[in-house]
């Protein structure tokens, strides 16, 4: 696969945080098929494999080394499975999967979709300049104005402002398919969260977060490639959508 | 800066996990500058600030947001500071940074340093399909090959067997001038962090590491970019090594 940037590594998706050992998306050897395999029996010893919602719970487990991430997930939705049966659907339509910073696209796996995977930085650096705001804000309002959110997973990994910036962008008409959310730190990343679920919930729009500081781009990354995973298993029959 | 892989992105320093809102090197815009101040002033009240390798411990707490995790970084070498100390030497010298996956080479900061960034997988497919082994594990044995670990940053942010293979290479000769290794998981990563550490103070390799099965591409990435902050401070004056 082929990414916005020129790069033309195939191999991405077996690079974000866990993937590397995730028998289905990335493990391609004998060896890391095994490593694969037992570690996600040992997260599934660790957490529900029920819902849909489960899988997620299970992913962030995986990505963070923490059986006790499982509890810090929020599902915003008419139900919990909702914002994953969104990702699942809008992977499945092809929607671009657009993150915050180069480092959440790397982290987003190439194999098991055919969706443009975009990033915001490098977007609105005017608009940063002349307002004060952080770039990542500005380029998450810069990319809204083109209306690449529309329809789109929406991933934000490590910028706080960049989630506040899709918050306000959904309180002023935008709806992406689903948001996943994870930004990490001591300053306004909680809360940033928590607007995004006020905003979302209000609007309609589906959505995965944690609550707490902890998070990052690793989760972003991990949590949204477990989307496309749901959406392989749809396809394969292994998983069928409400 | 331009990195290997054609990209021009000069803001992926201001893009690694918590970096976005660190004033020194990634926070370009007002908005920013106050979110880093307050960021990195509420991880000193909370991490001791004194030595070399508190930076580092700062850093780890900023990453992740978790103030626990403090107490995981592990310090191979003959005092706490020496990895810090031989990583800032690295980057003065402009020794090339070499990470295990795409998305930790995306983390690297692009400012405060004129060191190549490399990532090692990609590399060695050919000896991955022959022996079994996984393609991070190859990648890193294909580099060494090249000699391109030697008196290199070498970090590992993802995965254990890559981790585990940077260990055989320095038990066969190979000395980076340090080791950065945070891979997370359940399976092997505490382990392979330990293997290294046993190694590298074996071969007298400089190690920053950590404990437990927590860890990830944006902690290795952070404790990267730290190194490269600590040279920017011996270049300013503000620091002097040892």
């Amino acid at each position: 696969m082929t990414t916005e940037d020129g790069s033309t590594d195939g191999v991405t998706g077996a690079e974000a945080d866990g993937v590397d050992e995730y028998a289905d998306l990335g493990a391609t050897t004998e060896s890391a098929m095994e490593i694969a395999e037992t570690s996600m029996d040992r997260v599934r010893e660790l957490v529900p494999d029920e819902t849909l919602a489960d899988r997620i719970r299970q992913k962030s487990v995986h990505a963070t080394g923490d059986p006790e991430f499982q509890h810090l997930v929020r599902f915003t939705g008419d139900t919990e499975d909702e914002p994953v049966v969104a990702g699942a659907r809008a992977v499945l339509d092809e929607r671009p999967i657009v993150t915050d910073i180069t480092m959440v696209k790397a982290g987003i796996t190439g194999r098991g979709h055919d969706c443009p995977v975009r990033k915001a930085i490098g977007n609105g650096s005017e608009l940063a300049k002349r307002t004060g705001m952080t770039r990542t804000a500005a380029s998450v309002l810069e990319l809204d104005r083109e209306g690449v959110y529309d329809d789109a997973v929406a991933v934000v990994g490590n910028a706080p402002t960049a989630a506040l910036a899709l918050a306000d962008c959904i309180e002023d008409g935008t709806r992406p398919a689903v948001v996943v959310a994870t930004p990490v730190g001591f300053v306004k990343a909680a809360e940033s969260r928590e607007r995004l679920r006020e905003v979302a919930a209000a609007r309609g729009v589906p959505a995965v977060t944690n609550v707490g500081r902890r998070g990052g781009s690793g989760l972003a990354a991990g949590l949204t490639n477990e989307l496309v995973h749901v959406a392989s298993d749809v396809r394969s029959g292994e998983v069928e959508l409400p």
